[in-house]
């Protein structure tokens, strides 16, 4: 039986705690530096959690750090001392395998590509899994620990994981944002948000089988000028929203930059 | 038994038509100015189909103007000639309704807010139709109209329409433009775009129940500069990215503007 202790109980830990536990792996102790958070993940897990590092103990198999990113690297230091036989993993996108350098001896990467909440419950089994070691042998354990979560392990190094982190934020965040920039729209013509929700599902039911290239629609990939100019006057109030507008437009089709400009001197 | 004779054979008019057809309506005649979309169309609805205007008929109830916006205009004239005891409706988001005045008596719009595909079908049922009409036993005509395709309809004003019309842009166009740019830059290092979808997934599920605000991940809203400093590196190569990437982040948190500039002065 592997044991493994979590170092971290935000939201990906708390739903990668779950994971482990349903695959029946023993989650030895939970560490968080707020008792309030530690407690919570550990009574969820039904284990031992603490708020003390200096009483971590000893006998697990693999520490896992998912911690802030500003945190890290000092606690890979007080958490590898003295059990440099252990496996350690980091699941931090943005943050380089050789943070645990000259800290201990075998040691990687979990990176989850899903966004997590502590409320919401996923299927670890679909999340495609980064992974990373810091040797052959370190890497095929890692490897086989990520199997017995998700139907999906792939290797991917330090350098080229700052890029998938980077597609993430595009995928995820800065759609959400587009979200809110239509919500906000919305709300201030008394038109309720869920509205959307069927085109925004079915925006996305199309990537499933589609290229997002090959699924572009609206007015910029038409180059339909009259439209585009009525919709950047209709947000004459706010010159950030305007200036994202055209960016955005330009992007999906180059040749938008000088339609817009052309029309504005008609 | 109420007729409908369809002016246009795209993607919207396809999937209407197929809706009405569903839903017991007959459709009298199908119209495009090409004969390979005419064709398919009637051959699809199982009606006559005709690229001549001057052969519509006149013997059907409502007339729905499913066309480009920039040839609207003309047609509505050519269509409405001779049939002005007749229901004509458009289905453009960002055309008024005041396109029909002096033309014809009874008009109105009918908005269906989804993104369409001629091959991919679509439940309409679910589908929130925005509609409009000249008078108020028009508009009583479209609703009832309205309500045999679709349990979601609502009354709007054309004014209100554009705004309705530029929230679809940010909230299905400019998302999916943030799906390429996530593709281009996994491509670029070898990852398939697939392992985007779980996360573009439960990304759109969190909005069925979160308000998109609400919703918000990611460096910008937590304000992690070391992150966005890091990744704004990334697209050294493409200053229109790094831009769109500041604002969109800026839009998101407005405290990052400063961060972001602070942390180049370090």
């Amino acid at each position: 039986m592997i044991k493994v202790t979590l170092i971290g109980a935000g939201n990906l830990a708390t739903q990668l705690g779950k994971a482990l536990k349903k695959a029946g792996i023993i989650i030895n102790q939970v560490y968080s530096r707020t008792e309030t958070s530690a407690k919570m993940l550990g009574e969820l897990l039904e284990t031992e959690w603490l708020t003390d590092i200096t009483k971590l103990r000893d006998d697990a198999d693999i520490y896992i750090l998912s911690v802030k990113d500003s945190v890290l690297c000092d606690l890979i230091s007080e958490v590898c001392k003295g059990r440099e036989d252990k496996l350690f993993l980091h699941t931090a996108g943005s943050m380089p395998m050789s943070c645990f350098e000259g800290k201990t001896q075998h040691y990687g990467v979990f990176y989850p590509m899903q966004t997590f909440s502590k409320a919401k419950d996923v299927n670890f089994k679909t999340i495609p899994v980064f992974i990373e070691g810091n040797s052959t042998a370190t890497e095929d354990m890692i490897r086989k620990f990520a199997n017995r979560l998700s139907q999906r392990v792939i290797t991917l190094s330090s350098a080229d994981r700052k890029y998938l982190h980077l597609a993430a934020v595009w995928a995820c965040n800065f759609t959400n944002y587009c979200y809110t920039v239509a919500s906000d729209i919305l709300g201030e013509h008394g038109i309720p948000f869920d509205v959307m929700l069927p085109l925004i599902n079915e925006t996305t039911e199309k990537l499933q089988t589609l290229s997002p290239k090959a699924a572009q629609t609206g007015p910029a990939v038409r180059g339909d000028k009259n439209v585009m100019s009525q919709q950047l006057e209709l947000m004459r109030h706010n010159a950030d929203l305007q200036k994202l507008y055209q960016m955005l437009s330009k992007g999906i089709n180059p040749m938008v930059d000088n339609l817009i400009l052309d029309n504005k001197e008609d």
